[in-house]
């Protein structure tokens, strides 16, 4: 079988995988679960984590020049291997964001508002779940309930940062970073996909003058072609002329 | 009635009974309204409420596809329907911007700069309105004066965040939301439109180089007409000797 | 004497009024002078107010439409009477942009980088020194020694805003705003100018093509000029053919 | 020697030792040395000191326009001369960004992108170790563990700015600033890059109707040069007829 067949069949049980993921995730966090419910969560995340190791181990064998493809494919692997950290696993949860970019538009602009949106929003979510997770037995933490990781995690990846609630743990520190990257690349693409609309904008009344200069190009060509058959004509009469004075 | 010459009609009364309710709303929540007075208050803000769903039930009734007009208009709806949630029946006032939008110059980055600056004042004002009236009695808010809310909600559109007040009830966090995702797009809009301000001024530099080949492109027109005009004189000519050439 | 003739001598006394004014303001605040020295202090303020009464005086007196140039002018009347809420006359101080502006390269965005770091340092200067001013004999102030007010600008510009000090003051919250609005502005303006400094160095991998379809334009000319001589020099050839052919 | 050549063999030696300084600092800084191991550590740091002190010497003797180099290269002087203040003699390790410059990819985004990376990691973990080598021995410092200051240190780049640590030393505000700056750097050039990537490929739709333009030139250019051989070859048989005619 082809790799491109097998990803093809894999891409919609990986986007279940991860739903399903999400949802016994956030029910474990949120819901704060011990005794049989806690270990059916936890069997439904190391299910998820199967599908995920399954597509990742036939992607490696089916993969023709397979040196290449590990070392192109690094990210795929990180999402294998650190759900052992168990936060960080979440984001396996990045496939989701296929969806998105499935539905949405066909113009760029469009499209990326779609993606960033979609791609914000599951951050925040899964930050404020992997936060919560984190925080929530360490001594001195603020973030112990799942409203107020929300509300840090919007603060946060605002960049606002009121500092009425922060992580006290590594592993909620880290998190916090990447959530406040993911701020950094939010601004960055709602400037530059305003900008780019703005100089487009701006730019369309540009445009009249250089579609003038189309139009007088056509006007040219259209004025070399008249005068390639008048040129033509003519010179076909004045053909039979010299023949006809030939002849004479 | 078309829903065109409705949308005409209801324009203005629209935009009045957006402003009547930002007034009433503020004396209500800045001056802490209680006995008849917060009675009268409540009956204006309901006023204005039954001319916007008034206005909606009309547009509802005139739209010609009306399914697709109820999709393309769910803003309409909520604007209509949250008033039940009070501070966010404030999103009415949104129409106020039509006024900005009419006064506004015909360039399109000075339209844009009016357009925003009028939307982040009125959203620093409205959250400012907004979360006093959810937080004052909330049990350890800190935003209890109408001075300190102006101030928070400054605080948290510059996204500076000092944390020396911050909501700390669900509703006054959702508000602070909103707020944060306003101060995101002012950002964004304030560097888009100075980019592009910039990209224009250095392209002007290159335009001459361009405007230079404009002028040859017309020189090069002229050229051709010429070259047609003195094909055409001399043919005639040769056409007529050629006539007294086959004559004789 | 005509407006543009005065403008151009109280151009450098104004700007020597604002510098001795910012001395002078400085000396006062950081110093917490009292007692003679305070007193001179004032003296000194009053005096370069005076000169920019004076110069605005002047300038109504000279405009030609007086009404006109009022209206276009509101800043600098507010240079001069805001005075009297002592902070604010910083204000005043942006002529001293003048200078950086005459100093500053030719090329655009070099000039802007310029500006906008004069700017920046002289809002953040000037802004430490108001709001220590306005908050040092507050209740309930943080903001009480000049390094801790020059900290709290540099926070508040980068919008950080860790929350450490924080105006309690009404006055001081008022230029707290007017700095945080200058820190959006710093973001706007160094990314615009990165975007446009990068949008232009990948633009300049485009212009070879862009200066192949110049070149041919220019070949196309030329190949016209040829077409048109070798069309002219044959039909010279041909006329005296038609005369000798009619002459036979 | 020629100052260009010893510039070509000084580098790698420069480079090796900031790397060489990085560690040492690292050293002394993170492991809180002190007795024997402080000794080597600060033995070390000026061992590195003294490569730069020769370098910045040599190339001062060496400089053809000695005056012009010493204007152009303050910072260089900066670098070697501020190492008294102990922590800022850190940006001696800009250098250390020639690596990053030199592996870098060919294109100008991607090599923005790492060169950006680079530098705001290697300002992260310099500041942090500055910052707590600052603050660790002043009396009502937060900031005084490695993990601490590394935390603090990403919250200031990403302008959240908590405010669970700040530093209280006026060397450490000093560096915080230095890290603010550089964060607003980061956004910008963030911003920018994704600006100028969407810009480009939302031209690149245009482009196909630029083309076309282009397209239409070139036909335009084929159909003259056929007109010019059409012109041409008739008139040969012309002439010969001409001679033909004359001949009779």
């Amino acid at each position: 079988m082809k790799q491109a067949r097998w990803q093809k069949i894999a891409d919609w049980p990986l986007t279940l995988a991860a739903i399903v993921f999400l949802a016994a995730y956030s029910f474990e966090v949120i819901g704060d679960l011990d005794g049989p419910r806690a270990t059916v969560a936890e069997a439904v995340i190391w299910a998820t984590w199967a599908v995920f190791l399954a597509d990742y181990i036939i992607n490696l064998v089916l993969a023709q020049p397979r040196w290449f493809w590990f070392r192109t494919h690094i990210l795929d692997l990180l999402i294998v291997v650190l759900p052992m950290l168990r936060p960080l696993r979440l984001l396996r949860l990045l496939t989701l964001l296929n969806v998105l970019h499935r539905t949405a538009g066909a113009a760029l602009r469009s499209r990326v508002i779609v993606y960033v949106a979609g791609a914000a929003t599951l951050l925040v979510f899964l930050s404020a779940l992997a936060v919560l997770d984190s925080e929530r037995s360490a001594p001195g933490a603020t973030i112990v309930t799942f409203p107020d990781s929300m509300w840090w995690a919007f603060v946060t990846i605002s960049t606002v940062g009121y500092g009425d609630f922060s992580p006290v743990t590594d592993l909620g520190r880290l998190i916090a970073v990447g959530l406040m990257l993911g701020g950094i690349a939010l601004l960055g693409v709602v400037t530059a996909t305003l900008a780019s609309w703005i100089v487009e904008r701006v730019a369309k009344q540009e445009e009249d003058s250089q579609s003038a200069t189309r139009g007088e190009i056509k006007a040219l060509s259209r004025q070399i072609a008249q005068l390639h058959e008048a040129l033509d004509r003519p010179r076909a009469g004045e053909d039979s002329d010299a023949v006809t004075a030939g002849r004479r």
